[in-house]
């Protein structure tokens, strides 16, 4: 099968670049050639296709997925649901206890959304971090991929940045999931990182099967006094090059950077850096910019997403009030994702302008046309709730601004 | 009675003053200077006192209050209290019906908050828009500032200004509730508005009671394609005007602008051009950066507060996820002023670089030591709720990349 990569860059706009193009209202010709330079990317799973990357709109990844503490794969095929519902653009699965192929499978037919694995957590859940080998490693790749996912993250930190790590003078070292696994797989292994040593395997593995890879941002870091360090800067190298290298195999490929937690003053000037390093799509968790917000984070992190995807993220990975607590319900679920779509449009009206939706509520707010308005918004429902008889505003009732101004200085001159 | 600004003039460090830099972590002298200078003001009410202004923490103020449409006492009172334990700075009543002057006592004897009234609100309520004369708005104010509030807000837009707004393209013309009470009875009476026309009454009541006067943003956008047009700029010349005039006389003045729907790459600008031409405290509703948000504005309002903040604005009003449908609940009232003291904190970070709260967050959490992080927490409660055994978080269970580093990586060598 050939990658989106490969038809973009023999000139041949598919069916999804097509798609893709009508959806974001741009030429498919250009969406192409963007796609053959490897600053866009098409994930895709059956009929859907989705954009990011390069003057697409910025999209919301929600994850979802079972933990050993806490495994109801019920739940998670309802997050899932509720995921779709409320306007995610993917999903990952990050299962890491119960059946773990047999709940992808679920969350793979309860939503169209295109989806996202890490590997290594199934690794990991069913070898055990104590006897991996490299061969486990390829054996669960290649198996998501049969099954039909449509990207996997990397996390590719080699020995000598490991190395560094433990030199570091960072109050949280690592504090990436699968970066600390990896960290964990290498040190008891006394061996180099087997993604790095079978690259080459993975590329052939997602070249088949077009799934875009997407390389893990392990050095992120856990706190805002975690400031950039030499840690950022050598994965930041390292990713680029792989980057580099599955491009060239026409192998679709995403960076994860400047995620974490990072000082508010800082996030635009690194991602803007990132940015004017590499050409792929950036993808980032958060950012966090205050440590403080537990319980809140996905408020917290509203306001660092809409800082990055201003400055140039193409891609958001949401945060729940669960963060740092715990697995998110249904509901949290759904509020960290609403946060974060709030983040992506704040993000595209900085990046390109775009307030066409907000005129669309305005009009129709200044027109005291609730229902219009309830309808536009991100959930309809809780509208409907606060204000189940669709009357106007109670906050301020028969002094409401926008009526009197209409009652009182449209109609009469002062 | 002598107003803190006299005071601070004088040369004089009150007790007041004292008490703040003390709170604040500055020098009582170098605090009285910019008192004295206008650049920060001192609300009170007893024995509480709060700072606002430059080299000071963002401070957050909630609005609270019966409407017509939702009437009542006991909630709003309830509300107040919810303030005052989750952390607000001050609590601004702005009832509108019922019985206004008992429900303000109530209020007023369930916080100790400095309290803030929008006197023309109780004028409307009380006389009707029909029948006001200028009589009607100096008696409540004296009435009010008797009855002990520690500051007020007047709506000062002139008949030059009203006039540009009917003439203006505006979607959403006067959203400032207030300020559109204030057009029609303008309008209704053919007459100046009457604040602008007894200004030195009002001074000289504000001085005998060292009440802080807030002059009001009635021409704030509504929608963010409302830019900033001549009606902002009127505004705030004429808002410069009146308040160098209430400095002058001694009376401690802060300034509303930047308010309401702002486009989020403009933000920063404003604030830091207001900033730049007067040196009074800066007092920000919102801003909300998209208007698309309804039913999650306090999230939106978050990211616009955090950037107002940290381009110097002083003292943020909270938006709820109520605001744009009704009157908050006592749930609503607690995550609007959560999300609002995060936004003060993050624009902290980018003013001041203070970021101590969120090292000791990180410490704790670098030591998986639970309970002290949810000690910090700006709602402890909610940790509770989600984690009541206090056990690790249960996202990544023994998975913990905080846990896996500090087994494998801090003890053994790569």
């Amino acid at each position: 099968m050939k990658t989106e990569s490969d038809a973009a860059r023999e000139g041949t706009i598919t069916g999804r670049v097509e798609k893709v193009a009508s959806d974001e209202g741009i030429e498919a010709k250009i969406l192409s050639e963007r796609v053959a330079a490897g600053s866009v990317v098409i994930m895709h799973r059956g009929k859907v296709a989705i954009g990011i990357g390069q003057g697409l709109r910025t999209k919301v990844n929600v994850n979802i997925g079972t933990s050993p503490a806490c495994c109801n794969p019920d739940e998670e095929v309802e997050k899932a649901r509720i995921a779709e519902r409320y306007g995610a653009d993917t999903i990952s699965d990050l299962s890491m206890a119960g059946d773990i192929s047999a709940t992808r499978k679920r969350i793979s037919a309860a939503t169209s959304l295109p989806l996202t694995t890490v590997p290594l957590y199934q690794t990991v859940a069913e070898t055990g971090l104590d006897n991996l080998t490299c061969r486990d490693f390829i054996r669960t790749i290649r198996m998501q991929a049969k099954e039909g996912i449509s990207s996997l993250v990397l996390h590719m930190v080699s020995r000598t940045i490991l190395k560094h790590i433990q030199e570091s003078p960072r109050v949280l070292g690592i504090v990436s999931k699968g970066g600390s696994m990896m960290a964990a797989h290498m040190i008891l292994g006394k061996c180099e990182n087997p993604y790095l040593e079978c690259f080459e395997d993975i590329l052939s593995i997602t070249k088949k099967h077009d799934i875009v890879i997407s390389l893990g941002n392990t050095m992120r870091s856990g706190c805002i006094s975690d400031a950039r360090d030499r840690l950022h800067a050598e994965e930041m190298r390292a990713n680029i090059t792989l980057a580099d290298r599955a491009h060239e195999e026409g192998v679709q490929v995403i960076i994860e950077g400047v995620g974490g937690h990072v000082h508010a003053g800082r996030i635009s000037r690194y991602i803007r850096d990132y940015k004017r390093k590499m050409p792929y799509p950036l993808f980032v968790a958060g950012p966090l910019p205050t440590d403080i917000a537990m319980g809140y984070d996905h408020i917290a992190g509203c306001v660092g997403a809409s800082l990055a995807s201003g400055a140039g993220a193409d891609y958001l990975c949401y945060l729940t009030p669960a963060e740092h607590i715990g697995l998110p319900t249904r509901d949290e679920v759904k509020e960290g994702l609403i946060a974060f779509r709030i983040a992506a449009h704040i993000g595209d009206t900085i990046k390109y302008g775009s307030i066409k939706k907000d005129e669309a509520v305005a009009r129709r707010r200044a027109e005291l046309d609730w229902k219009g308005q309830a309808d536009l918004a991100l959930d309809p429902e809780r509208i409907c709730q606060e204000n189940p008889q669709g009357t106007p505003c109670s906050m301020c009732g028969p002094f409401c601004a926008i009526r009197i101004m209409k009652e009182f200085c449209n109609t009469r001159t002062p």
